[in-house]
């Protein structure tokens, strides 16, 4: 079955402690659309401006991903986020950030794509995540993701998206600020009274974990010895999460969840190998799949 | 098979943004002796001052520890350390250390403990923990721990240690103090290169991590709700998985090195669930039991 993923379209220059790297294709959407269609066909809602290259459109379509919800603003300037990472990679600090045709765009769904079974609300504001839902029907699953930046700007709005979502994935500082509640695994009871059936947070190199109906689920990340740039980690986690769970025929939502987050987990640490999708586009299905058996041999007891 | 477990006995005082708790059964060597009595018989040794309270005495008598290296001295104080948590529970500040007895501590190892096939080096000054180690012969398996103080103070005594044990035992800051590497799963073939055939990576709420020669195992944490006082947690936890080790009748350290991690994180949780050594003293085995099922049940996919 098919995904629909709306998020931010980006040009990302990111700086780390050692190296500067412009333009560089990123985005939520961008992460995640190409994380979910290892697994699943894909399609992207998006919006570029007329300096968006077309290389990327390029690597898009080489994922097979279907573009025909990414919008083209002939006279707009892409997204571009540029940020900074401190030395032990964990700590990101927003250097500048121009909307472009971001700022006003109200997303427009394409025919056919209202019926598309999985949805995934990447990071982009919650009014975008609210339009998109509201053109979808039908939907199998949705999952939701969201930032900092929404939880302090938005809240209401995010509130108010949390009924209307299956799933909610988000960090743990996140977790702990929506629900003032220090303790993560505390915060998963309020959280689900807020809405979502499913919460999934993320700890970036310590892992995830789940909360639904059956209980908790506690994921490992795969171990790795060296990281490029986590930026677009997250969105590749939920991006390979939701492909998986779409590409599954047998099983239900629950019993395919926990697998689905350790394939998700493991295109994440594909993308934290390498700037923006560098390493990720690189990534093929049978390497995944490698990952998740030696992360199935490393967390075995 | 039997324990040997060295390092401090204390009084504790800690504070947290709740509570104040004066005079606590603590230090390295208690809670890993209770921890590791829950297995297999345990030897303790330390040292204690005449205020040390009797009832503290008939505590580890309850759990069967013996107390024969476990020396009394009548006009000195014993160890006390006081400290303060933080809101999230995950920082900790020393507010005052008296040594005491401890200071000047030549430990002496009671006739038929030289023998013991597992020895524990709880935290303690590296120079106490190598001369323990002289005094025993034909350990089977030697597990230090160690703690930022030490790396910090005394380096060399800590490197020479590390060529003399099997196991070393550390948190993911101090993996990447001493070897002065940001990543902890890079951290770790270098820490190999200092002695020790297995290392160990406390990382608290996040699990651990063992290296040896069969790679990597990525072990979760119990889960907690509410952490009321974490001192101790890694005592408790290295003394749990040494106790476990001791107790198995079949399979080598190697294939019995997992579960035994997953048993020690679940007496550091008890611990972590009441001040001092208040929980982990109520606790028995079958609680124990339970809590790996569970813990098996969270981590599996």
């Amino acid at each position: 079955m098919s995904v629909l993923v709306v998020g931010t379209t980006a040009l990302d220059s990111i700086k780390t402690p050692k190296t500067e790297n412009p333009l560089l294709l990123g985005g939520s959407a961008s992460h995640a659309a190409v994380a979910a269609s290892f697994f699943a066909p894909t399609r992207l809602v998006g919006v570029v401006g007329g300096d968006f290259p077309a290389k990327y459109l390029k690597l898009y379509q080489k994922h097979g991903i279907c573009l025909n919800g990414l919008e083209r603003v002939a006279t707009g300037r892409t997204f571009h986020w540029s940020g900074e990472y401190e030395v032990n990679m964990n700590n990101r600090r927003t250097l500048d950030t121009v909307l472009g045709v971001i700022e006003t765009w109200q997303p427009v769904l394409p025919a056919g794509y209202e019926t598309t079974p999985f949805v995934l609300l990447a990071n982009i504001s919650p009014q975008v995540q609210h339009r998109v839902l509201d053109q979808v029907s039908k939907s199998r699953f949705v999952i939701a993701d969201t930032m900092d930046l929404w939880l302090n700007i938005a809240l209401p709005e995010v509130l108010k998206l949390l009924k209307r979502v299956d799933c909610l994935v988000l960090n743990d500082s996140e977790a702990r600020q929506l629900v003032k509640e220090d303790n993560v695994i505390n915060a998963l009871p309020k959280i689900h009274k807020l809405g979502p059936k499913y919460v999934i947070i993320k700890k970036g190199e310590h892992g995830s974990v789940l909360s639904g109906p059956n209980g908790l689920f506690v994921a490992p990340a795969y171990p790795l010895k060296k990281v490029i740039d986590p930026t677009g980690a997250g969105d590749s986690f939920v991006g390979g999460l939701i492909g998986y769970l779409a590409a599954q025929k047998t099983g239900t939502i629950e019993t395919n969840l926990r697998r689905a987050i350790v394939h998700g987990s493991v295109v994440a640490s594909f993308c934290c190998e390498g700037f923006g999708l560098n390493v990720t586009t690189r990534t093929v299905r049978a390497s995944i799949d490698a990952r998740v058996r030696e992360l199935e041999k490393i967390a075995r007891f």
